[in-house]
């Protein structure tokens, strides 16, 4: 069991730190080596992605990531973006399906900022493909043309998804839907997008093959209005990496914590990147501020769904589950009559929790 | 003063008819003249925005339009669906700019899934582009080509915006923005979309012409975020049609009562498209139950931006306050204590208040 573990920028080495503890306190044969991806690797070598971080991490079974970017890097060309190292790493391992889990903790009800009916027992997942679609579609710039009759910059991208794309990432997501409430709401925009129109005609020559598993259809802009109106009509919900990228996000908010929201992007045979769904908040970088359970919550996505250690992985969430009853809060989302604590300290706790 | 009126299909003819008569009540020398678009015009001609709506759109000074479409025409080739008569209509006449706030009545706060201190005066002007992007670039479609060694399905589109297209509806929202809190949020996906990177350099560029306006940007994820984590935040946005369509309806929601909200769509001349921002409602059309103040509310829109009529649009939107001061409601609005009315009785109410 090889892990690579790319702590990257802002809080991510902090939040790494604990992760990794945890995992070493659990009693199984864990190799982990450490590798730069994001800023940090701009910074050391002129790549987001560079060569170290290729070699381990296609030769590891999991990839465990704190978080990237940074304005120290906003101001660099393009392809030194640190955003360009997880693109990079995506697209290299294959990575197609993006697991987004968006739940609420009972005991964290009222950092939402909606009404606690509304969002009480929230409980989606948000399946997002993640190596297709306008991200890497060719052809793709920005140039000098002739339009109306005077030379003007003109961007563009290219939205595509063949059918072997959709067919994969659908089938993850049928049978994530089987494992869990059997609804599987499938986001597009057919009525202005041809590309997305395919997709809908697939998921629904694909439903034949799951007949336990209700197939809705939703508009992009409608899931949008939904996730706010009434968030817990969903199930399983599956779409496209642009429209991926919007509601997923959404979703995570809903919740009011996402500093608790992990992630895991898998390629065919269930090797997988894991990642808090948060960024890596430069303001609060290096003060033992940040909270580090998302990132303890990835490691126990990988447990579950590359290591195949269903039991390692309830240990880790039980202790995570413990650790919010006991009161233990980082700042994010700390409130009254709870134990304000620092990353170190929340590591702590889980660890004695375990 | 020439207006174009369509009603369309669902409640459009029934919360048409209030507008209608709200506007006969003004003492202006208003010319109204109705033509089909949409599903009841597929129906009548098998073309959803068919010549005699082009014809009297075309030559009117502004359009009025209930709502298009309905289960009934989901099944029609795409071109005979009714939302490209919608589409057809925003090219034809150049509407490139969606004006759409989202602002929550104080009466109706309790209509939104959001906590009362987050929404509670609620008032944000969303600025869409809406004659360019995915929306309307070329090439798209579906074909069948090898790809990886097999015939597959491909669906593509092409997101593009040329520098003019940016400059006018950046134009917009700056002036917009002047007029209100001065504060202008545009939101793009730059790190991943060079089209959108050419939108914010043309941003940064043109914010020297408008410096009491404060530009920020934001990534079209974080902005699905902020909606729903502070919406208060926000004065105006501007984005693109494909970001914008999810953006504007997200923000909608968050005030709970989307039956309240209007939009206008403008060309550089002010000539504009009126409509409410919810959609044709068709489980509920036909039976007096149908919100009308959305209507009324974009025609009094129609009189600001238009016809510069500011007077006259004041009276119209003080009316439909006044209406909800004194308590009637309808089903989408209602609740306990309130007087709940169907749309022709709104109507009277409006009227009676002005
Ligand atoms: C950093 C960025 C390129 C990335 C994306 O858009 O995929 C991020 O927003 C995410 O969702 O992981
Ligand atoms: C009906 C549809 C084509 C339209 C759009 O996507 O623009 C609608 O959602 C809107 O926002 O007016």
């Amino acid at each position: 069991m090889k892990i690579c573990v790319l702590p990257g920028d802002g809080i991510g080495p902090e939040i790494m730190a604990q992760a990794v503890r945890v995992l070493g306190a659990l009693d199984l044969k864990l190799e982990m080596e450490e590798a730069l991806l994001g800023g940090c690797a701009v910074d050391a070598t002129g790549n987001p992605y560079p060569e170290a971080a290729q070699k381990l991490a296609r030769a590891a079974d999991a990839v465990l990531l704190g978080a990237v970017g940074g304005p120290k890097w906003d101001a660099l060309p393009r392809e030194q973006r640190p955003e360009r190292g997880l693109l990079g790493i995506r697209k290299d391992l294959n990575l197609f399906a993006n697991l987004r889990p968006a739940i609420l903790y009972p005991e964290l009800a009222n950092a939402s900022s909606l009404k606690p009916e509304v969002v009480a027992g929230l409980d989606i997942l948000i399946v997002r493909e993640l190596t297709g679609d306008i991200y890497f579609g060719q052809p793709r710039g920005i140039e000098t043309r002739e339009v109306e009759g005077t030379l003007q910059r003109v961007g563009w991208n290219t939205m595509i998804y063949a059918e072997y794309e959709i067919r994969r990432i659908l089938k993850v997501a049928f049978e994530a839907a089987q494992k869990r409430g059997k609804k599987l709401c499938s986001v597009d925009k057919m009525n202005v997008l041809e590309c997305t129109q395919l997709w809908r005609d697939i998921a629904d020559e694909m439903a034949k093959d799951y007949p336990d598993v209700e197939l809705s259809h939703m508009l992009v802009d409608n899931a949008a209005m939904q996730l706010v109106r009434a968030p817990k009509q969903f199930d399983v919900m599956v779409t496209g990496n642009m429209f991926g990228d919007i509601l997923s996000d959404e979703a995570s908010m809903l919740t009011g914590s996402i500093g608790m929201l992990p992630s895991a992007s898998l390629d065919a045979d269930n090797k997988g990147l894991y990642e808090p769904s948060h960024g890596s908040a430069p303001d609060i970088a290096g003060k033992n501020l940040a909270n580090p359970l998302a990132t303890i919550l990835s490691a126990a996505m990988m447990l579950r769904y590359t290591f195949n250690q269903e039991e390692a992985a309830q240990r880790v969430e039980n202790a995570v589950k413990k650790v919010l009853a006991q009161g233990y809060r980082t700042g994010d989302i700390h409130e009254p009559g709870t134990n304000k604590v620092g990353t170190r300290e929340m590591g702590d706790a889980v660890l004695a929790a375990l």
